[in-house]
Order: C-alpha cells, then sequence, then structure tokens
C-alpha cells in the first residue's frame, strides 16, 4: 500500500509500504480523508522521537474487524480516538485512559498513522459518523475533540475573560467553543486572513503587535504551536489566572523565565485529548465552522508537498483525498 | 545607620546609608535577627532586577509608627508581611492582595530591605509575636508562611503521594507542613546532612540518584531553587497530577522541554507569599521544627560574608543579628 512515511530524517511517500495487519480486537480501516496537524510538522523536526506512518486526523470506512463485531462496524464510516490502550493500568482503571501507561498513539507513538491506503485502531475507538456529517467535517473530529477537551477543562464562574493565542488550526477550532461559554472571547493572532475568520464568527480578534501586555485575563489558551506562546500567555494572564497549554514543540535552546508562574500563582494547565463522541455531536449540531478552516487539498500520493504546504503561513487546514 | 546593599553588581556594607523614613501608616522596625533566602541569593545574579537594601526575613521591634497607632505597636515585637499594597487596585478589591498591582516588595521590588539598622513597613503588614516565640523562631514567620501556603494551594482527596523536591530552607519547611496533612509524604534532595533532619522527623527522603523516574507521584512540590527542578518534578508526577512551583530565579539560557505539561495534562501551579498569622500560630504551636535549620550566624557587619555563606552546599538558614 502507499504510505507517507518519516523515517527519523526524511519524508516520503512509499508506494509499497507492507499491509498492516489488525490484531485481535482492532480494526482496519480505509481512510477517505485526512487532515495535516502541527503535530505531523513537530514530528518531522524531531518531537516525540517518533518514525513510522505519519497522521492521526482521518475519516475512514472500517474494512474489517479482527475477531467478534458485536457493533458491525465493517463497511462503517468513522472517526476514532487516537489512543489505543491496555484498560488494565493503574492510569486506565482510575479512568484516565488517555494516559494509559501502554498506550500506543496513532501516527505519534508506536503505531502507524492514517497517511496510508490503511491503518489500524481498536474497534472501541471508533465512533461511526452519523450521515449528516460529511468527510470535509468528520475528518475535524480529533482536533475538534481537543478544543472541546480545553473548554471542558476550565471551571468557570461568572463572565470571565478568555484569550485564544494562536490564529492557526488548532487556535481556529479553540476559539469557537470558547466563544460559546459565557465569556468574555478574543483571539489573538498574527495573518490577517486567518483572523477574519473571526469577523464572519462575530468574534473578537486583535493582532499581536496591537495588543497591551496588561496582566488582565481570567485564562489565556496557548494554541500558538510555538515555545513562545507560554511567554506572551504568562504576559497577558492574571495574577491567579490560568493557561491552558495545548501546545507540544520539540525541546529547544531558549531563554526561559518561568518565575512570572511562581511570582503571579499562575495555573498553568496541560491539555490534550478530547472526547470524540462530543466532537461529533458538536459537529451534527453544526456548533463550529470547519469548512471555513480548509485552505488545500490534496492527493496521498502529493503528501510531501502536502505537509510543506501545511507549514507556510497563512495556510490553515489541508486535507488529503486517499 | 548600617544596610546591606546590592548596587546591581556588587554587595557591600555600606555604614552610612541614610535612615529610611516611613511615609503616613508605615512603621519604622529595628531588626533583631534577619534570614538569609535563596531569593536574596538571586538577586544577586540579577533576579528581579532589584537594587538597594535586600532582605526580607526578620523579627525586630517598632520604633515608631507614622501618624495613628491604634494597635499601640510602638515598642513591640513583631514580624510581617513582605508586601506593602495599595488597597485600590482590582487585584486588592478581589481580595487577592498579595498581587496588587501597585505593590512594593520589602527587599525585593521597589522597597528597601530589612539587612539594616531600620526599614519600614505598613503598619498593618505587621503581627505582633507572643512571649512564648523566641527570636530564632519568629525569624522564620515569612518563609513558613510560603510553605504554609503551598499546602492551602492544594485540595487533596484520598492519601495522595507528595514529593518535595529540594533539602533546602525552603524544602525542608514545605516538607514538614506536608508532613502534616493526610498523605505519604517525602523528601528528595542531594545532601546527606540536610536529609538527615528528616529522619529525626520521621518523614521518609531519597537521594536523587537513588530514585527512578516513574510518573506516579499526585503532587510534587518543586523547592529546588534550580531550573532543573521543574524538568524533575514534571519527569515524576503523574499524568494530571499537579506540580506546586516555589523556585525562582533569574532567566537564563537552556534547553527547555515543556511539552510533558501537555502530553500529561499536569497542572503547574505558582506558589508564593503565605499568611504571616498562620505561620505565627504553627511557631506558638511547635507544628514545624526550625531550630534545626539553622546552621550559622552572623553580625550584620559581616553581612557580605553571610551571604556568601548562604550560597554553600550543606548551608541551610542563616541568621544575623543586627
Amino acid at each position: 500500500m502507499r504510505a507517507l512515511v518519516f523515517d527519523g530524517r526524511s519524508l516520503t511517500l512509499d508506494p509499497r509500504r507492507a499491509d498492516p495487519k489488525s490484531a485481535e480486537g482492532e480494526a482496519l480501516i480505509r481512510p477517505i480523508k485526512v487532515g495535516i496537524c502541527s503535530t505531523d510538522l513537530e514530528i518531522c523536526k524531531g518531537y516525540m522521537g517518533f518514525t513510522g506512518v505519519l497522521g492521526h486526523e482521518f475519516v475512514g470506512v472500517v474494512d474489517s474487524v479482527s475477531g467478534p463485531d458485536p457493533r458491525r462496524l465493517a463497511g462503517k464510516r468513522v472517526v476514532g480516538a487516537i489512543n489505543a490502550v491496555c484498560l488494565k493500568c493503574d492510569m486506565c482503571r482510575a479512568g484516565l485512559t488517555t494516559h494509559c501507561r501502554n498506550r500506543t498513539v496513532l501516527g505519534i507513538a508506536g503505531r502507524d498513522g492514517c497517511f496510508a491506503d490503511g491503518f489500524t485502531l481498536p474497534a472501541i475507538n471508533l465512533v461511526e459518523v452519523p450521515e449528516s456529517i460529511e468527510d470535509d467535517a468528520a475528518v475535524f473530529a480529533e482536533p475538534l475533540a481537543a478544543a472541546l477537551h480545553a473548554a471542558r477543562q476550565l471551571h468557570l464562574e461568572g463572565k470571565p475573560y478568555i484569550t485564544v493565542l494562536g490564529d492557526g488550526r488548532l487556535g481556529l477550532l479553540t476559539v469557537q467553543v470558547m466563544a460559546q461559554l459565557n465569556a468574555s472571547v478574543r483571539l489573538i493572532g498574527k495573518h490577517p486572513d486567518k483572523m477574519n475568520l473571526c469577523t464572519k464568527w462575530g468574534i473578537r480578534h486583535r493582532h499581536v503587535d496591537e495588543i497591551g501586555r496588561r496582566a488582565d485575563q481570567d485564562v489565556v489558551v496557548d494554541c500558538t504551536g510555538s515555545a513562545e506562546g507560554l511567554d506572551l500567555a504568562l504576559q497577558l494572564v492574571r495574577p491567579r489566572g490560568k493557561v491552558l497549554l495545548k501546545t507540544t514543540v520539540a525541546p529547544q535552546m531558549r531563554t526561559t523565565d518561568l518565575s512570572p508562574i511562581v511570582i503571579n500563582e499562575i495555573e498553568v494547565i496541560g491539555s490534550r485529548c478530547g472526547s470524540i463522541p462530543d466532537a461529533i455531536a458538536a459537529l451534527a449540531g453544526k456548533q463550529v465552522d470547519v469548512a471555513s478552516l480548509i485552505s488545500r487539498r490534496f492527493k496521498l500520493d502529493d503528501g510531501v508537498k502536502a505537509m510543506q504546504t501545511a507549514g507556510q503561513p497563512g495556510v490553515i487546514k489541508v486535507l488529503m483525498e486517499v
């Protein structure tokens, strides 16, 4: 089969990758459309030390399930949770399955991803997509789940001020989710074209060069995908406020000043994966506009070019048809 | 008067510093004993950009109060909160007075400190010291308040595992406070002499080279006073656990990897000043052993040497008599 592979040094389309084999309880999935995430780009810079087939955002059709298939998933159109978990370790037993000690993560850790003609995931990870949700929307289930999860991690009182940093893929999803809370929400970005989407959505937005640095935000959500995002977040958040950190980047040498966390007694809260069923419900209810986020479309055969394009400024979501 | 002054480059004992003048509502205090904190050492490396008289840990006698003195503080032995606040800004009005937007901080920001023959603080900051508490104990009120505050910031359920990192001044206070919670507490340090105090107190302790890196602690409190402390804390804390960050150091160039915060969805919570009345109550109740923490005593005239000594490995608390 075809697969977009990162070997630790370079990214290539392998036309003859061996077909994946599904273990007992796993489904073999044929992706229809897949999305490129900043994490994919970071992996190609060394993040997670991952090598193999990239990709973790997909909508696809179940080819087969190895073993019993009580949900009759074969032939169904699905999206899915990307963590394959053991259900036995202390984290799983505590209900924190996304933190399974023995997990593999689709296209990120220990498991080949979905930028290929086929891939596997445990059948229990899969969620059927209602007919009302098009492929172009369903492929956003995974990043939208992550955005919804960020909102869940906040326990808000009153009508707080929330700033979302970053007008990229995740920032534009997250700010839409936050705008549905009882909060005064704004997006801070760098790209006028991207921020104009906020105008369409009725969400306030400002260019990063135009804002003051007064520490008055109750919550700042860092979706910049850059190590500098936390620095800015720590300048904007009020004392005893919260910074939700969604940015994951490869370790780098830089001047870091974490003393504002201590001096202003800020809570910095990491935020990762969310609930796929919640995302499907939000998509079915048309609570967020994902169609406007699609910048470019490629075929899997042009995967290397698709990845390069996804890393260019001004580009939001790049989809590939498989 | 005499004062130990940092001018931005070097530390000197100035024998002829101008006497401080207390503004309306402020008290002039004559310190009896003062303590050296890691923050004082960091300031001499550039932290906070502070210049002036150092010092914020003291027990002293009120010389006079400028204006009305309804509490009759003159002549009383006192300790005090180090933040001089406006009571008018949004933070003060929200009850977050330690985060006053217009604050000055004794010997740390905008206000000369207590390593001198005299210094000033607002009279409302002062807390009278009961006779039962000796000077040697009362001088610990400020750092003990900070340790008690850390415990207050945790909202514990069940019997969690808590690791305190750092066997220095603050770590040895903090671990004693944490050991009084319903928790399984241990200290991780580097100096056998210091950690032996834990044996005396019945608190578990391990050398940092002897511990595994399994991420299984519910709470890790970083009192290392070094930028590497957070790295280790992020390795030890369990997914969805909490890291209380007490370390403040000057910004520095180093390789930083904050991705564990996101991947493991950790809460990093900054922790600074606490309640001086709470600390006095804990000292009166002999809830913590502070006497064992005193390593060396100096006179203020030997302040430069005292500061050098406080920076040496193996030394815990250095006191100066004024």
